[in-house]
């Protein structure tokens, strides 16, 4: 048995495919003068992006917009005459065209590399995909091509590239397993996307398996088994078709309402990180959009975006929503979200540092804008403004002064904007969770972020592995921490919901329902199972498990006794 | 009016005494052969090491032995034969004697100034004064000369050098000002010592101020006066007196007990970084040491203390106490402290890391160790064993099994230690506060640990200046907290103490006498100030303020109403 990253959840059975890359070793290649050298990286620039569009727009049609953008970026990024007018001067100075194409994408890929960002970093597999296939073509190398591979095919490569994954049939395939690559890489995303079964970063597993041997892989568990017995087979055979029913029982939940056994209903939302998942949300019939982060409109640019820029992208997905709540989040920078352009000062603890409100409240020119987007936009859909980071009752006043302020602005320039906009806070540091009743004689709503909340509350850096096993929302600490914040809501009269992950955590749920939470905001993978883990539990069930978990002392003892009810119940 | 570092309380009122370096340019020195420059280096040594060990004597019985160390540490370091040897070989290889010196201590002070460590860092400067000492005798130019300046001096220079602070005869100068240095540097620590009021690191400040001319320095507010009119003068000459009277007033509390306007007893304790600290604690009447740092013995090192080296120090300061109390934390290593031979790794959040209790759970070879050592020490006096940053109650079990077996090892061994040895908790993390009455059950004492506490409950890394103005123990968040763990303590029936900076601030005194905090452990320079403060409140009217102050929304409101009711009442 081997692990990799669990990177697509199900249980592919089938018989391994090893791809193997063609061999771009070019040094038997010899100059064959300046023009003729030329006139071959042309053509192959040209054969490059009439196969690219094609793979495109079969990806598109396979897939989705979204994935085919990455082919559609490679044929933008060769038709750049920046990058080929390089690599002419490459041969100008007397290289062949494949050392041309090796040099100038090397320095591409070099820069991005070295890029902070994680999305720039991944802009370097994108240029090492277009070097190698320019490569391919250039030395008359047949690519891999996945559109031939027999049913139950399990593929196994080194990595996939956006061109390879294109190619695939996805009746054909049971699995896909890798040996680089992260939860948050092409290949986990595209495995997610088609619902395909996916374990990444598995070492050495190309040369660990046997071409056409027997192959069990667990996309759940990130597992990769290999010549299972029969035995061993027939349980996973088991649980692949308990998987595919558990699917088919969710997609019934697809459109009804939310309802706790009991028949209480509950508010279930979506979060979101642009108008590109508005479609994932509204497919999974969530019933609005718990959380709108609107940090992608400030990434991946030279300078700041306008307030009309801002406000067509809320309206856009206010007036999607057709009716439906949008909670969108004003800028969240910071942390371990860098921005360069706003020439934030590195910090030695930046999740302790001047970020998210913070930020906003004394960047006013930034602040500004973005409220205006959101008023300007809520004539357009239900907008409800959150404010992120907050910590005391001074910071919700001032961003509440500065929206009136903007409002009055608006009445003066004739521009429609819901008078009502509602202004609510993230409880996402123990200050604000401390002081939610003062918050919550001041704020429209509250949204409880977990993800910070356990951060701070746990003083464990979230994305640090060596204090992982101190991150948990079952912590004593944690759970009386939200309880205390649904309570102070409660007794407010305001809604109080969450957008962390936690909100879709089948453990948590429960306690979630008893504490009285009244909006669940999740992934849009998660919406269904959701929707149909709340409708499992009545109040009073929820009371009483709820009742024996808080007398609990520690997160392990809490763990184990939702585990046994829960998981015992399913 | 200049504004620099506040580095020393008080107000000094006197006229400016411009202090200039000498010359050291050796630009115009020519090698007069190897010999001869070998033996004039030779010959500038025997002077430095002669003069710099009378300076140390004084220092000793002028200052104290700690700052005396300074200077015969200069003395060992002149007497290394490897640094010599380098100087020697700088002369063989046809550079004169100055140039040698020179071009040896700028080795070393760059290799001290690039380190991490302040305390490393700090001996660059070590380095710089004796460089420049000798450089001045073999030049033959005149260092400066303390000793002979009239009273009522204030002392205006770039920097001062350990050396130059040894000549200081305290009658006859008024203050301190320089252009350059921190609170924590020579001068500072120097300044406060002989309880001359400092201003440090004013820019330009030697070139702002005339020779002679009448200067007023409020050390408390870091301002340097020039030319102050009459007015002004008699303004300040008042409240220097009134400082005095102040520190007067204070030293009639020494050796009195610590009693509420109502006769109530609490515990005042102080705080100590190591032994040296043990003799500030004892003068200054402290009522045992709430929180001893074992940090410094892990420190400035290239290898782990062993066990017996450590029992020796809790021993000594066990013993020094005479049945007082000496609450010993465990390792904290981490978060802004790192020490290079554990092999920690670079963390992007350091205070949301492995660090303090969880690193030592994890390590437990140096765990036990220390926890040996402490054990033992226990049988010389009345040791506590706290353990830092504790957020669960598993991490408190496993400490207690681990302290439990270890004592069963003693026993085995037939060591002696005290059976009954506490172990308690400090409460600085959000999770801890938030489950003190689970903690409760299986500490014996807690320890309010504010400096970390503010920092994760807001958010807010506290050595970082962007996000200062949210960084205050009177955040209702903060302050509501702290009287969740005292009475959670309370009920418990075990003690409460604080040793944050804040169990000193006169403005949070009423509050935390009204929540019932058991002991105050402060600074040694704050033990009578505090012993004076906790005097002035009875219950009822620390009860009457805390009622008014805890249902404020606001820290500027809090801070309002407790400077108002407090300072009005001074």
């Amino acid at each position: 048995m081997y692990q990799g990253i669990a990177a697509s959840e199900g249980i592919g059975i089938g018989k391994a495919v090893l791809l193997v890359e063609p061999d771009l070793d070019f040094s038997g290649a010899v100059f064959a003068g300046t023009d003729a050298e030329k006139s071959r990286l042309s053509a192959a620039v040209a054969e490059f992006t009439q196969k690219t569009s094609a793979l495109a727009e079969t990806m598109k049609a396979r897939v989705g917009e979204r994935q085919a953008e990455i082919l559609t970026g490679q044929v933008m990024m060769i038709s750049d005459p920046f990058m080929t007018g390089q690599m002419n001067e490459a041969i100008d100075s007397g290289q062949c065209a494949e050392a041309a194409v090796d040099a100038v994408c090397g320095l591409y890929i070099g820069m991005f590399s070295a890029m902070e960002d994680e999305l720039m970093r991944q802009r370097a597999s994108d240029v090492e995909d277009l070097k190698n296939r320019l490569l391919a073509i250039l030395l008359g190398r047949t690519a891999v091509d996945l559109g031939s591979v027999p049913p139950g095919s399990v593929l196994v490569a080194r990595d996939f590239t956006p061109s390879m994954t294109a190619g695939i049939v996805r009746e054909n395939v049971a699995a896909i397993v890798t040996e680089v690559g992260g939860f948050t890489s092409h290949s986990a995303i595209l495995a997610r996307t088609m619902e395909l079964p996916a374990v990444l970063s598995v070492p050495h597993i190309t040369t660990l398996l046997q071409e056409g041997g027997s192959v069990v892989v667990d996309g759940g568990e990130g597992t990769v088994l290999p010549d299972p017995d029969a035995a061993v087979l027939a349980e996973y055979e088991r649980r692949r078709l308990a998987l595919a029913e558990e699917k088919a029982a969710l997609a019934e939940l697809r459109g009804k309402p939310t309802l706790t056994a009991d028949g209480v209903k509950v508010d279930l939302y979506c979060n979101i990180g642009g108008p590109g998942d508005v479609n994932a949300a509204l497919e999974a019939t969530a019933e609005g959009v718990g959380l709108f982060r609107t940090e992608f409109l400030f990434m991946d640019r030279a300078a700041l975006p306008t307030e009309e820029e801002q406000f067509q992208v809320y309206r856009d997905v206010a007036a999607r929503l057709e009716g439906r709540e949008a909670v969108i989040r004003t800028l969240d920078v910071g942390g371990d979200k860098d921005i360069p352009y706003l020439g934030l000062e590195k910090e030695e603890n930046p999740f302790l540092g001047f970020r998210a409100v913070r930020y906003c409240l004394e960047r006013t020119d930034v602040f500004r804008a973005q409220l205006r987007a959101l008023l300007r936009a809520s004539a357009f859909g239900r907008v409800k403004i959150m404010l992120p980071l907050i910590t005391c009752v001074d910071e919700l006043r001032s961003a509440r002064a500065l929206l009136e302020e903007l409002k009055r602005e608006l009445d003066g320039e004739g521009v429609p904007y819901d008078r009502d906009v509602k202004l609510g806070v993230m409880i996402e540091t123990p200050a604000a969770a401390l002081i939610a009743d003062l918050l919550a004689r001041e704020a429209d709503f509250f949204s409880i972020g977990t993800n910070d909340l356990i951060q701070y509350t746990m003083a464990v850096d979230r994305g640090n592995a060596r204090v992982a096993y101190l991150y948990s929302p079952l912590n004593p600490a944690v759970l009386r921490s939200i309880r205390a914040v649904i309570r102070s809501g409660a007794e407010a009269g305001i809604p109080v919901g969450m957008c962390g992950e936690a909100a879709a955590d089948p453990l948590l749920i429960p306690l979630l329902l008893s504490f009285g939470l009244d909006e669940f905001s999740v992934g849009a993978a998660s919406v269904l199972a959701t929707r149909r883990r709340i409708s499992r539990w009545s109040k009073a069930d929820a009371d009483a498990l709820a009742a024996q978990a808080l007398v609990l002392s520690t997160e392990a003892e809490v763990r184990a006794l939702l585990k046994e009810r829960i998981m015992g119940g399913l």
